[in-house]
């Protein structure tokens, strides 16, 4: 008979910075009572999953031990922790439990995809704690770009477990709870078994800057425009959004709130109580009646989103706004890696305009939301775990967090995706692995990304796609011509005629030639149908394309 | 009968980085004759041009005045200057001049396309010149990332023009010719009616730093490690590389070049004598018999490409090499936006692996080739022109460094691709505008950015593709059921029936009660059809994938 133990596994977030999903179990082996931290997604692009929606982590292991699964607790209602949480619920069908603000969000989340509001519980901060079969789960206040953050205090049979979410150390950090050392100290007292730890900024070697310090640079700036000025940053990160629209309210601007993103966060902040004071906005209706050096528009789409707000306005009018020569347009956020060029495109369409752009390349506009180097360090020394488990990064982050928590003597554990974790011993011992991989939402269907769906797409998009058809009569022979249709290809290839054609010639050529064994061999004739064309449109336009064959037969 | 005049026109280079194509003229309008300064390319990506090979300026309005044009001018080796001119000389077909080095891979290009290598001339640097027309032209040596840069002096009548190439001031380059302030001052003594200069680096605030700062950097980085070694950078910078194979010489390293560009490239510079003391190389297949310790690799792949030796060293073996725990690799190199996603891969695949990935983050072991805004500023007080055209740049790098001038008080011209400029008279006139744009070069065939054809493709890649075919046979009644093939679409949909028979069997429903007026009609036929299989399909998966709807006439 087995002990009990205690896991730890990252389905999502180890990996890649998108899409986090940790499990935590506490029970004898197979039979360890779960709850899950987290249920984000992450976004597609076109190089690896183009046309797809949303991406979640792949949930199959947890499915097949649903019964099993005690909660799941959401950290902070970025859509990389929450996203998921409508579109996985159905899977797993157990509580939710989240705070005021990001419960608001979740709750919406489930409404939109049929689920019941209530299955997401509200909690209140720590010292409050929900008891849920061997754990008890408390929400401790933690900064981060997004009101009510939470660090997730886990205590178990085993000892306990401090998992920060994301983080950064900032003890004023405009709107929501600063973070509080002393409540970290004292939550450690009893002893921390493991610090399970974001690891965005690792490499960021200054300490981070507390969001306070942007608000006078804003102010500055805003004060200092003469034309419109139009500032994007994320729609969560409501403390910005409250000094941006602070900024435009001191230089006596009326501030609109532009995409609705935007302003369903700052709704649901109002509602739940974390915004007060916000300043009075104006409809973005009324706003084509105000003097534009008397606008401050608060925009989405910092990160270049073609059907944002900032985008629309970079192509033209929008909701009757239009950016003009004189107005200044600000990125109050940083660019995500893999958004430059769409970034890029917007301020190039604004410098058309004779839009003055102002980036966070000076530093001044814009602090990150996670905690650098010498804040995790200083949180490895806060809580003082006997194991350093880093989460929230790529592996290259991962593997440097592991390194700076040595540097202090700390036992770091390696765990990307897939990696169990044993941490019931004096030393960590990896458990297992489990499968893991992601899940693409593909318009209202769920697939596996490696269903080889997307690939097929990735290939027509490299490759064009050729289709052939072939009528087979009732003895056997070809009937008509073959017809060739090409997509996404060149028209006219090495020989100046139609490309559709030169291969309906060749491949008629080829059936006149065929003998009785291939023609009543569909997969054969296919294949030999498939690499003549292929071979065909590569001598004329030096490109094997997809290929599909129709053979129909008629049947007496 | 209108006066002789002096214009300038970008077909390429100015509204991106890259793809450069300049055009100069003088004459009478429309008699103009005309040189052309640089052919290059630009690299193609999924998100706006999946599957193409290579993109060039749309030279059409160049062909169609094809016998004005008396010469095209390389400026130097990179591919965004030299890199279309083998594709685009049959549609020319005028003498190219270029020096030793650059000559020697432009030769190479025009030999690749089946063209004669001594169609290319090589010219002496200035103060020669070559006469042609009414141009005087002479080669300038400038410094930047690879050997001979050269910016271009362009005699005419109307005046001198300085064509600054890619360039930045380095007075120390390691390998080539240092930048030298007192040939400008002399250049400019009669007085400089243009500065066509790079604007690459205009938001870069201090000055650049020297070629000559990085290689004690790198010294020391190398003679640090204890695993292998293997350093990346761009091929073409032969001064790093020189650095590289230094610092691998000097802590007693056998250097090894792994890349077929790389190798390429410092065969070239060896023999055309830009390259001299290149520390003696080992071939790649000896490399595995030396122990790891001693060995430093310089591999192609500072961009994260897919097939060039780094990727392949972070996939596994290559060429019986491989990397291992305690191994370092160095990029030597900044990453391009909108590559990130692809560097980021190979340093987690090498993180899996425990190799340490040094990059240029510290900024201790890259230095960029373009000049810095205090350079530009520089460049135009050593020049003193009467106008100053940025170009090289984003529409956001032209404007501003049309403000960097602004604040000396030069009058600047912002001439963004298109925009042909007058220069004769004391102040630069817009005289026109050209229509400019892409072409694809798409396997081996030369498409318009705006065919439709990669339009297609990524529509493709975002929605699937259904293929639909119906019989109709003699009597106008269709011969069996449609058929259906889905290409990228998820197998099953809401009704968890497989996706092609829910659509085949409302299609075959819809041909059931189809009256005759519609089953005449081939292209309503394929309307209705296209709509009804995008319909039905949306409401199977959400989508509506693009639809080829092949109808056959079975006739008498």
């Amino acid at each position: 008979m087995s002990a009990e133990r205690l896991i730890y596994l990252a389905l999502g977030g180890a990996g890649e910075i998108g899409m986090n999903c940790y499990v935590y179990g506490y029970g004898r082996e197979e039979e360890e009572r779960l709850i899950v931290v987290d249920l984000g997604v992450a976004f597609p692009d076109m190089d690896s999953s183009p046309g797809v929606d949303l991406i979640f982590a792949d949930i199959a292991w947890l499915e097949e031990r649903r019964e099993r699964i005690e909660a799941v607790f959401i950290t902070h209602a970025h859509e990389d922790h929450v996203g998921a949480v409508g579109h996985l619920w159905g899977r797993l069908r157990v509580p939710v439990y989240a705070r005021a603000f990001t419960g608001a969000i979740a709750r919406r989340k489930m409404e939109d995809q049929g689920h019941l509001a209530d299955e997401v519980h509200i909690v209140q901060p720590w010292p409050e704690q929900v008891n849920i079969g061997p754990f008890k789960v408390g929400f401790a206040p933690i900064s981060h770009s997004i009101p009510e953050s939470s660090g997730l205090v886990i205590d178990t049979p085993a000892g306990r477990i401090v998992h920060t979410g994301d983080f950064k150390r900032d003890t004023d950090p405009v709107v929501g709870e600063p973070f509080d050392p002393e409540m970290w100290r004292e939550i450690a007292k009893p002893g921390v078994k493991a610090l399970v730890s974001d690891s965005t900024n690792v490499f960021s070697k200054v300490a981070g800057r507390s969001e306070i310090v942007v608000g006078p640079e804003i102010e500055k700036l805003v004060a200092g425009a003469s034309g419109m000025v139009v500032a994007t940053t994320f729609a969560s990160n409501i403390a910005r959004l409250k000094t941006l629209a602070e900024a435009g309210q001191a230089a006596g601007r009326s501030v609109v709130l532009l995409g609705r993103a935007m302003r369903r966060m700052v709704t649901e902040a109002i509602e739940t109580g974390v915004l007060k004071d916000f300043p009075k906005t104006l409809p973005p209706e009324d706003a084509a009646q105000i003097p534009r050096e008397n606008l401050m528009l608060l925009v989405t789409g910092s990160q270049g989103e073609r059907r944002a707000a900032s985008a629309q306005l970079a192509r033209g009018k929008y909701l009757g706004l239009e950016m003009k020569e004189g107005d200044m347009f600000l990125f109050s956020s940083k660019t995500i890696p893999g958004n430059e060029k769409g970034v890029a495109r917007i301020i190039n369409a604004f410098s058309e305009m004779g839009v003055d752009v102002v980036d966070d390349s000076s530093g001044l506009y814009h602090v990150s939301g996670h905690a650098n180097r010498p804040d995790l360090k200083a949180m490895h020394e806060l809580t003082k775990p006997q194991f350093l488990i880093p989460m929230h990064g790529e592996h290259r982050h991962l593997r440097e967090h592991v390194k700076l928590g040595a540097e202090t003597g700390l036992t770091g554990v390696l765990a990307p995706n897939g990696t169990m974790v044993d941490l019931s011993g004096n030393a960590p011992r990896v458990a297992g692995y489990v499968d893991t991989g992601r899940t693409y939402l593909d318009g209202s269907v769920q697939v596996g990304a490696m269903d080889g769906i997307v690939r097929d797409r990735i290939r027509m998009a490299l490759n064009g796609h050729l289709l052939i058809t072939v009528i087979i009569d009732e003895e056997d022979e070809p009937l008509g011509d073959p017809w060739c249709e090409v997509m996404g290809l060149p028209e006219l290839g090495r020989s100046k005629a139609p490309l559709a054609d030169v291969i309906e010639e060749e491949l008629s050529q080829f059936l006149g030639r065929a003998d009785d064994d291939l023609l009543v061999d569909d997969d054969k004739l296919s294949e030999a149908l498939r690499r003549l064309a292929r071979n065909t449109a590569n001598g004329e336009i030096g490109k094997k394309p997809e290929t599909t064959v129709v053979i129909s037969r008629l049947t007496t």
